[in-house]
C-alpha cells in the first residue's frame, strides 16, 4: 500500500474530519504536525492555491480541502465501512448536505473571531444553520444516511462539537438541548460510534487553548 | 426511462451548466420556467432550504444545487461522454476545481450587485479567482480534465462566459486577452464543443437584460 500522510495541526475541526474517515476505514497513516504561523516548503507546495491544511499525501500525490479528501478517501478505500450512500439519489442528497455544511458552518468559525455587532451577525447565521439542520436534515433517523455513519456525519460532527467549545470560549449558547433535540440525539448517537468515541478531543483541553487564542484575536483586533 | 424537469429561470448562469450537462449526455428533459418574484409552490416543495433554482426533478424526486445536480447527472447517466475523470485521484482534483469554482465564483455574481467600495472589493476578489485559475487550473491542457470537456469546464464556463456580460452591464474590465492568456484559450475551446455552441445564450441580448436588471438593484440600493 503506498504510504499515506496527513498534513495538519493539532485540535483543527478539518483535520479531524480526515482522521475520522482514515481511521473509520482503518488506514494507516503518518501525521505530519504543520505550525500555521511557519508554513513548511512542502505545504506550499502541497496546496498552492489556498495554503492550507489539511492536506492528504497519498504515494506522494496531495489532496486538498476536507471534504474533497473525504470523498476520495471513500473512493480509494472502499471497503467496509462505506460512508457514502450506493445509489446516485441518495448520494446527491448527502453531497447537498456536505456543501451545506461546507457554506453555512463558516459561522461558527467567524463566530470564534467576532466581537460585538459582527458577533451578533454570525451568531443569527449560526443559529440559522442549526435550524434549517434540525428542520430538514435529519427527520427521525439516526445518522444523515439512516443507520450507519457517513461523510455528512464527519462533515457536522466538526462543526457541532467544536462549536460547543467556541461557545464556551465566546461566552454565548446557541446549541441548546430543548430548542435542537434532533441534533443533540443525533450528536450522542455520533460520540457513541467508537472510533468517534476514541479520536474526539477533549473539550475541557480545548477550551484552554481556545480561550487563549480568542483573547489573542481579540486583542489584535 | 423516468421523466426529467428542470425547473430554472431563463438566462441564469447555474441552470445552463445543468441544461449542458443534460445536453452532452443526451438526456431530454422538460424546461419548467420558475418566476422568482412569485415563486410556486412546486419549488418551495422541492427546495426547502434554499428555495433556489435550478432543481432538476427526475422521476418525481427533487435534486437541488447545481454542482451536485451535475454529479448526479454524471453518476445517473455514465455513457458517454464521460465527464468526470476515471480514477479516484483525478476525481479529487476534478472536485477540488468545482469548489473553488463555487466558494470564489461567488465574487463575480456580488460584481453585479455592488457599487463605490463594495464594487473595488468584489472586483478584486475576482481578479484574484481568475489569476489563481489562470496560475494553477489549467496548465497547458485544452480543458480542465485534459483533452476532453468534463464539469469543472461547466462550472467555470457559467462564470467567465456571464463575467463578460458583467462586465459590459457595470462599466468595467477584468478579463482581459493578455493578462488571461490560458483562460482565454480554454474559453474559445469551450465555446467550440458543439453541444455548448448551440446552447449559449446571446450575450448582446443578455447585456440588454443585465442592463436593465442593474439599473434596478442599484435604484433599490
Amino acid at each position: 500500500m503506498a504510504e499515506v500522510k496527513l498534513h495538519g495541526t493539532l485540535l483543527s475541526p478539518f483535520v479531524y474530519r480526515v482522521i475520522w474517515a482514515l481511521k473509520l476505514k482503518g488506514v494507516p497513516y503518518e501525521f505530519v504536525s504543520e505550525d500555521l504561523s511557519n508554513k513548511s516548503a512542502l505545504l506550499l507546495k502541497y496546496n498552492p492555491v489556498h495554503k492550507k491544511i489539511p492536506v492528504l499525501v497519498h504515494g506522494g500525490k496531495p489532496v486538498c480541502e476536507s471534504m474533497v479528501i473525504l470523498q476520495y478517501i471513500e473512493e480509494t478505500w472502499p471497503q467496509n465501512p462505506s460512508l457514502m450512500p450506493n445509489n446516485p439519489y441518495d448520494r446527491a442528497h448527502a453531497r447537498f448536505w456536505i456543501k451545506f455544511a461546507e457554506d453555512k458552518g463558516v459561522a461558527v468559525w467567524k463566530m470564534f473571531r467576532s466581537t460585538g455587532q459582527e458577533l451578533q451577525n454570525t451568531m443569527k447565521e449560526a443559529l440559522e444553520m442549526l435550524q434549517t439542520v434540525e428542520e430538514h436534515g435529519l427527520g427521525e433517523k439516526k445518522f444523515f444516511n439512516g443507520d450507519n455513519i457517513g461523510l455528512v456525519d464527519l462533515a457536522f460532527g466538526s462543526i457541532v462539537y467544536w462549536l460547543q467549545v467556541i461557545e464556551d470560549a465566546v461566552g454565548v449558547k446557541l446549541f441548546e438541548s430543548h430548542k435542537f433535540p434532533r441534533l443533540h440525539a443525533w450528536l450522542e448517537n455520533f460520540k457513541q460510534v467508537p472510533i468517534i468515541e476514541e479520536n474526539l478531543p477533549n473539550q475541557d483541553e480545548m477550551l484552554v487553548v481556545f480561550k487563549r487564542r480568542r483573547e489573542q484575536l481579540v486583542a489584535s483586533a
